[in-house]
């Protein structure tokens, strides 16, 4: 597993974080009281409360998004129903095929993911060079090894009988307890309901926003675990791009086609290789490594994204999914993995789901769901040019004339300026039998998809901007960019270390000796100096720091 | 049933309304292209989408709410799971009593709600002056319309037996085939399903949102009727404000104390009486019509809220709870009432929960859920000076050593100044046998929770801002507080109507001319006149339009 640093460099330790955010409650399990209880039989994981920071944490990343697709892409926003027929997803394909693998672990009556159980033991194998735990057992051989890795490198390809070959012929049994595990069998993710007063009516909880932008998703997960990474319910932001089959092409491409992404192709991982290679969103897609401008035009506006909310470009990679690991509706997928502590982690999937929505949707109902384009412009009708505006208005009634009755008869029309008599011209009363040519062309549009994960970019940014002083590893610093007044009673010093830990960059205090002279302290995060009476200014913080001499008086006890 | 206007004193045409907002996709029923095809056994009633506009206004809506309760009130705000293991939900009371009752039809085996089929058929029966709908049924009698009215005016506050009762003896009927009703039965409102793969642990989607503030809600309603204003998901804002059992005093009563409510209280309900009296805060919570400060502020603050958004002060209305209506957890309860082309219908509910839920889920988990109070400073521990950084340490160690060998062994301490060595005065090593005092008082706070309905609340505000130039029905014009930017191909002309349905104040025109000579041209909505080359002013438009010339060329055509 990758390891994981934080921003000065040291070991990401995970303990240390979780110590600070959850007496800050940024975000805590669901009803722990009731986890905690004796009496509670109900299962609470995978579901998570944000708290006040946590919040403002979530709407600070959502409110980027806004800005930097709905606005910058001049999308239009909508906002759907989370409760779905279950007719509906059966014909998106979700009924059948939104499912994960799992085994049944006999001994217990437990349940397994069948791609968690492989990949856990084997990395547990691989870290100990042992084939167990014991010091007795036989050192791993380099053909198991080399095997091993080539698995791990490609968990998400295998399919139930090939992931049950697995277990059976590498002997992986449940590392709590080391029980035998039944073979894989597939366990449908999404949690179903019924509506109405008659109980027969099925309906499920959407498995993904789709054609709502931001909104709640849910995945009944089979054993969730690391956090905030893999949960039941979940925020997330989606985008529904429509393109020309026959024309992927995005006029603003140009804007990113320097913009570097580090990207590990579906051969690379075949080959067993986890080394990303960065190139340009111009060469991917000229090298058809990515299959399109537009793919590759949302490739870099997503890599964009992340970097200017603060991800670090060495802890973000593009993967490429593998043909088995491709979603139902998928022809083409690249996710942008994060790393954080537990490994990289997909938190922005960009599909190319080609026409395959509309087109099940469509036949299923009957409805057309098509494009019209206009080919040319339409033959212009020849008219009078003395009807002005009744020309029309004259042309309905001679055409509606001529289809009812085949025939035309000429009344003294009363023109709306007032003359009730007019010389008809004899190109207006030329009546001929044509083929009429169509001059439109139907098409089903193909979509694009990226979706965010909002919960888990939260999540990997959190620990991606985690540091802690030198020499004093309690003192945490993040930076979310909230505005924070601090108005408690605690002692000016906890009030400083508390806004440490809240990633306040700059503190503003204002006291008593405000309303006597009219002072203010700044504080700045990075340098832990405090400076007196320092107006707007446009100088640096550097610059300023020169000029001015620090406080060192009142108010800074820790 | 209420008469509704529109703002310019026309009575509202609902269909009217209905064809601005159907093809502008404010609002639209989900998956109607399945509901529509003859396949679709599902059932997708009570359930909406909102498309480009209504999110806009859903938006602007949450986001003034933020701003007046969040922002104003300095609230802290949480965002919490909508799944809710079901022992939780059993222990808040909602398992057994978040139910409505229902009638079943036999004839057809159709379920209706109960109270809605008795207000159905008695506003019928009043509405034709007569039993039934043919000319020959004999008139009613004036004690019928009495007592019609009299079980109107307190229909929410009849249990299961009495509107059993009622049923049989007014004969009341399915009105859609005339079939007889069963006795009222309760159904569970709550929609239910399964967490983790053995699919035997119950949770439910949360039927309010308490503790989490802007999120979605669920009700599986029996028979949802009325558009937006009666749904199975809907997004509610709820905040939980706690006091103090015995001090529900607040803060910045003064603020509110001089808003003007229209109240209709239990009393005159269940006299028969429908019509509100308008009184101030300060007078409905010195008279006790209004139990308590803190309740009387929020309502105020609701009323300020419900002004500032747009909504007609002659429009609303202060409805409190009847006893049996109100909600298992309350012990007061005022809804703010919105009137609309359905009548009046709740928007927001302000109830004094009283410290139900805390106490039910502390007793279930053994959790104290309480406030500790201190009712006075703790006495100061006297410590040595000279110990300065070290006098903690000392004094903890000195005590550990006492409790638990009840004699204390005094080393040589290493102190922080490097000195190993320090003369104890006899005031530290005084022991004594105390009684201790406890200064906390510990008590459960109550919590009074003013919830937003924020679905009713955008449709009875479009309802309510609604209105069409005289004489020009098709031309209707609203206010929804959008930055609209409108780079389409449509003629001028159809711009400008599109914009008056959108309700754009104000037009900005930016087009060739722009480039040639940097004129722009401004429209005013309501006068309908345009303006060339207004630069920005303080001036009002009724000051421009004196000093401008209307622009009358290029474009004008509708």
């Amino acid at each position: 597993m990758a390891s994981m640093t934080t921003l000065n460099g040291s070991r990401l330790d995970r303990s240390l974080l979780e110590a600070v955010l959850k007496p800050r409650l940024f975000f805590s399990e669901v009803f722990e009281i009731y986890r905690l209880s004796p009496n509670f039989k109900g299962d609470n994981r995978g579901l998570y409360d944000y708290g006040l920071l946590g919040t403002a944490l979530q709407t600070n990343i959502v409110d980027a998004w806004r800005k930097h697709f709905v606005l910058e892409e001049n999308f239009l926003e909508l906002d759907c129903s989370v409760l779905t027929p279950e007719f509906v997803l059966k014909t998106s394909g979700h009924v059948d095929k939104f499912a994960d693998l799992m085994c049944k672990g006999p001994a217990k009556g437990e349940y397994l993911r069948a791609d968690h159980l492989v990949e856990n033991v084997l990395e547990s194998r691989l870290s100990w060079g042992l084939n167990g735990p014991s010091k007795d057992s036989p050192k791993l051989g380099d053909a198991a090894i080399s095997e091993y890795n080539d698995i791990l490198a490609k968990i998400g390809n295998y399919d139930g009988p090939q992931l049950g070959e697995l277990i059976t012929r590498l002997d992986i049994r449940n590392p709590d307890g080391n029980g035998e595990a039944n073979p894989p069998i597939p366990f449908n993710l999404m949690f179903k309901s019924t509506i109405g007063p008659s109980s027969a009516t099925p309906i499920c909880l959407r498995p993904e926003t789709a054609q709502s932008h931001v909104g709640k998703a849910y995945k009944n997960e089979i054993s969730p675990r690391s956090g905030l990474l893999q949960v039941r319910e979940f925020l997330v932001a989606e985008i529904e791009h429509f393109v020309e089959p026959e024309n992927k092409q995005h006029a603003r491409f140009s804007e990113v086609c320097n913009v570097k992404l580090p990207l590990l192709d579906k051969e690379k991982q075949l080959a067993g290789n986890t080394t990303p290679q960065t190139l340009t969103v111009g060469e991917v897609v000229k090298s058809k490594v990515v299959d399109n401008e537009t793919l590759g035009y949302f490739l870099g506006r997503v890599m964009l994204f992340l970097l200017k909310i603060g991800i670090d470009p060495l802890k973000v990679r593009f993967r490429q999914h593998m043909d088995n690991e491709m979603a139902h509706y998928a022809c083409d997928c690249w996710d942008a993995e994060l790393l954080t502590s537990y490994g990289w982690i997909e938190c922005v999937g960009c599909a190319d789901r080609s026409a395959y929505d509309l087109a099940v949707h469509s036949k299923y109902t009957g409805t057309p769901l098509v494009v019209e384009q206009a080919l040319s412009e339409p033959v212009k009708k020849l008219v009078d040019p003395r009807f002005k505006r009744d020309a029309k208005a004259m042309q309905t009634s001679l055409a509606t004339q001529l289809r009812e009755t085949g025939a035309v008869t000429i009344n003294t029309p009363v023109l709306s300026d007032g003359s009730t008599s007019v010389e008809l011209s004899s190109n207006l009363l030329a009546i001929s039998k044509v083929t009429r040519t169509s001059n439109t062309r139907k098409y089903t549009p193909n979509v694009i998809e990226p979706s965010f994960g909002i919960g888990r970019i939260l999540y990997s940014l959190l620990e991606q901007v985690y540091w802690h002083r030198p020499h004093d590893a309690a003192r945490a610093v993040r930076y979310v960019g909230l505005l924070n007044l601090d108005s408690s009673s605690a002692s000016i010093g906890k009030r400083y270390a508390r806004n440490d830990e809240l990633g306040t960059p700059l503190g503003i205090t204002i006291d008593f000796d405000t309303l006597a002279d009219g002072s203010i302290t700044l504080k700045e995060r990075d340098s832990m100096t405090s400076f007196e009476n320092l107006a707007d200014s446009i100088e640096s913080w550097e610059e300023i720091s020169q000029r001015l001499q620090p406080f060192l008086g009142q108010g800074q006890e820790d």
